[in-house]
């Protein structure tokens, strides 16, 4: 991508040498062959009866069933929009209410990075891939092993996620384990993820009165309240509930005082498929849709129009034993039905997709991120949440499977593009040209060679040599060319670190842990 | 899955004992959370529009361009239907012939299970899933070698497919290398499959001469000819077509041998996109459809509703290399693409899907093996062709790959079934109980206990188990676990061996090399 070597005129001269003179040529973003928020949807795993089904569904148990748990705050904002506190403090939620604050809600948002060519227009069924959760072990393949977190850890794995095209958003994936004060642990994530990447970032924030310390580091980060509040780049990823149908109070409070601080909030549901959650895949996208369509009316009671994301993150269970399995079938399908939910609403909306049950980047890490990758991209999911580097049923974060994300997610953009048809690409000039006295082959029509870059993605680690070259190669170890990589990136200055004059104010007036 | 402790019937006791008892239950095959044939077709790569713009397209290219290097018999067979021979030797198709055809064609066929339980049964979006191809090498994960495939390799691969749930025929997937003679070659290829499992196989025939000797030894196995000919069990992969658009004049004479054998055929046309098809998705799936109509025009102008299979393979093609790719997103849309235009038609079809361009069972295989896998069944694909065990861009297959597979084909299998919307699953009165007064979790629910194995596929050797449990269980490596139960299966007697009356007699009369 970053060869420099002029561009071959004379295309038509055919053949390896063409092809290769050809796939020098940069590219610029544009003519890239998969980018940030293609459009999916192509995939819908729910037909439109069954869609209005599980909409109904939703608004039956918003209706009858509820939510409890609103901190008074919360309850007083949502029976003034005309919600019902009922005897058993159950906040229910009538169709037409839920109606009128899916009216006022934001379709489009845009969520920020620090650097404009970063910035996700969330809309349709544009598809974003990016990392997220809360692991609390490093995974580190080399010697098989698995320890705490720390936030060094995390700073490197916003720095490599920054050098990765393919991943277009920094949720936390990992909590810093090595800082035992809550309050230090949330504004040190901050710090470690902007200062590793100008990505937009996601977080969680433990307390309510933390927040107030948050914005005022991120207003330093910005160059003052309004430049963040002109484009902020942070999310709070905030689990406003505790399925089944209750809400989370103290996160409740977090999130009113995110809306406050014009941070953008994903309004995550996390039940746990059998445990949490109705065991069924259709019963737990009812669950979580009814719970997010709570949290749509609370954030748009507060301020209409509020940039939201409709987080509904079902997770898979193994009935067996009642561990969480992320990486199943059942988890990918749990993803795209959600998505597709997402777009019957017409709601920027995310899941989770790419994680993997498995302890260590292997073939079954490869099966299992892929499955739920593809799937929630195809089906047009606006943000696929731990997306990269997610082991062990969510327990472990994996900077070199973060790497190999990378071409593992490209992949599924190129899927997520799908197929163009047009004259040109049904080709028949071409075919005639080919069949009819031509050469019988296409290696060196334009047809070929002007698509070389342009419709193609090539990995950049994945491995295509024959077997032969494969030996003369000594036998590459995917594996081993991750973590070369990672030793490459992070053996740079960081390009996102902040200027001097910032980073010193903010360490000043913060305990910041990581070391310069 | 062959655990016999009795149900526990007081299913209400909640929590994990008795999940652990309930999951004791044997499963019969109906009630199997996964099976052969489940239905497919919930993705639709291309619109409406597109795929008749692509039918389009193809009946153009047949009727202006046409196909050349028939065999005399065939330039007969074809005009002698409506095909119109031209001065410079190609054959065009007018499209009320292919029209016409296409009423005639079989669009409901069974391929036959040596054993009924096999049997296969393609129509509609129907999904399975088997090995094929021409590999020349086997691949040892252990020492990460590769070395030329062999007449045992061979058996073994069909002993272990046997005993995989989700691999659901056999197509040969490599080349016995150790035998020279073609027609030796070509006949201990079916021995060695047909001894290792009663599941349908698949071969090809290097010569039209060698169909003769092939039908002999296929009538001592099925007991007669006319046994054979009620449930032919094996069937002819037959490249009819050298792309672009080109009969393969040797091959077509194959398939008019097997045709008058009672052998299903598989019209295979394998285009390289960017080589010998078009490089544009769209473009490769109009030639291989154009090719593939001109198949069922030829073999329903012999036999009318002859079984045959609509092979559309389009390969993909690293265009900076001319190297062929297999494991890419290009590669998944085309064979997507391609399944749809099979359900278009009506016609029985089959695709490529699930090969890996890296030369290990690592993690690229497994998230190349996914892609294709899972957006061919999700696509309505028949018959999934090369979906198991295949390496190295094609060049290499791996025993441990293949039964790794099986978790894989199984969660491909999961995601295929989908979704089901109804009272009972959209869970509104578990969700009632649960929240209202209710435990607050369903984890003893009916809802969840009555579901845990018919709902729910569990891997094999796919880990689950937590980062702890994994250190107790001293770090088990997928692949070396892949490798034990190869070795466990192999170590017993072949369920699926000839009765030695019969095995003598096809020792007397061919050269098998296969030692007993």
């Amino acid at each position: 991508m970053t060869d420099q070597t002029p561009i071959k005129t004379s295309a038509r001269s055919g053949g390896r040498n063409a092809r290769r003179a050809a796939r020098a040529a940069p590219l610029d973003a544009a003519t890239r062959p998969i980018r940030a928020g293609m459009e999916g949807g192509r995939y819908k795993p729910l037909t439109d009866a069954d869609v209005l089904k599980i909409h109904e569904a939703a608004l039956e148990a918003l209706e009858t069933i509820g939510l409890c748990d609103a901190p008074p705050s919360g309850v007083e904002i949502l029976t003034g929009a005309g919600a019902i506190l009922g005897d058993d403090g159950r906040i229910r939620f009538p169709r037409a209410l839920v109606e009128d604050m899916l009216a006022k809600a934001a379709t489009s948002i845009t969520l920020f990075g620090r650097e404009p060519a970063h910035d996700l227009l969330l809309e349709g069924a544009r598809v974003h891939y990016g990392t997220a959760g809360a692991a609390v072990n490093m995974v580190e393949p080399d010697g098989r092993t698995y320890r705490h977190s720390t936030v060094q850890d995390l700073h490197d794995a916003a720095r490599i996620a920054h050098e990765l095209d393919n991943v277009h958003f920094i949720q936390r994936p990992m909590v810093c384990r090595d800082i035992t004060d809550n309050r230090e642990m949330d504004l040190n994530t901050i710090y470690a993820c902007c200062a590793g990447s100008t990505k937009h970032i996601g977080t969680s924030f433990t307390e309510p009165s933390f927040v107030p310390d948050a914005l005022e580091m991120l207003h330093m980060i910005a160059g003052g309240e309004s430049n963040w509040r002109a484009r902020p780049f942070l999310s709070n990823s905030n689990c406003f509930v505790v399925p089944p149908m209750k809400f989370a109070t103290e996160a409740c409070e977090v999130m009113e005082a995110c809306i406050r601080g014009g941070m953008p909030v994903l309004l995550l549901s996390a039940g746990m498929a059998g445990a949490t959650a109705p065991s069924t895949i259709a019963g737990a996208i009812v669950q979580a849709t009814a719970e997010c369509l709570a949290g749509i009316v609370y954030v748009n009671a507060i301020a209409p129009g509020h940039p939201a994301i409709f987080g509904t993150w079902p997770f898979g269970l193994d009935l067996r034993t009642g561990a969480m399995t992320v990486g199943s079938g059942e988890q990918a399908l749990l993803s795209a039905g959600c998505a597709q939910m997402h777009k019957f609403y017409g709601l920027p909306g995310g899941a989770a997709g790419g994680a993997s049950d498995s302890k260590l980047p292997d073939m079954q890490a490869g099966w299992e991120q892929m499955c739920s990758n593809v799937m929630t991209g195809l089906a047009g999911c606006n943000m696929v949440y731990e997306a990269a580097g997610m082991h062990a049923s969510l327990l472990g974060f994996c900077h070199e499977s973060l790497i190999l994300a990378d071409d593992l997610i490209g992949q599924a953009q190129r899927c997520v593009r799908g197929i163009e048809v047009d004259d040109a690409t049904l080709a028949l000039d071409q075919m005639r040209e080919v069949c009819l006295g031509g050469p019988g082959h296409y290696l060196g029509t334009d047809g070929t060679l002007s698509r070389m870059q342009t419709d193609h993605v090539y990995p950049t680690l994945g491995d295509r040599t024959s077997p032969k070259e494969w030996v003369e190669k000594d036998k590459p170890d995917l594996v081993e060319k991750a973590t070369a990589r990672k030793h490459d990136i992070l053996s740079r200055r960081a390009p996102s670190a902040f200027d001097p004059a910032t980073d010193a104010a903010i360490r000043a007036r913060f305990n910041i842990h990581l070391t310069v």
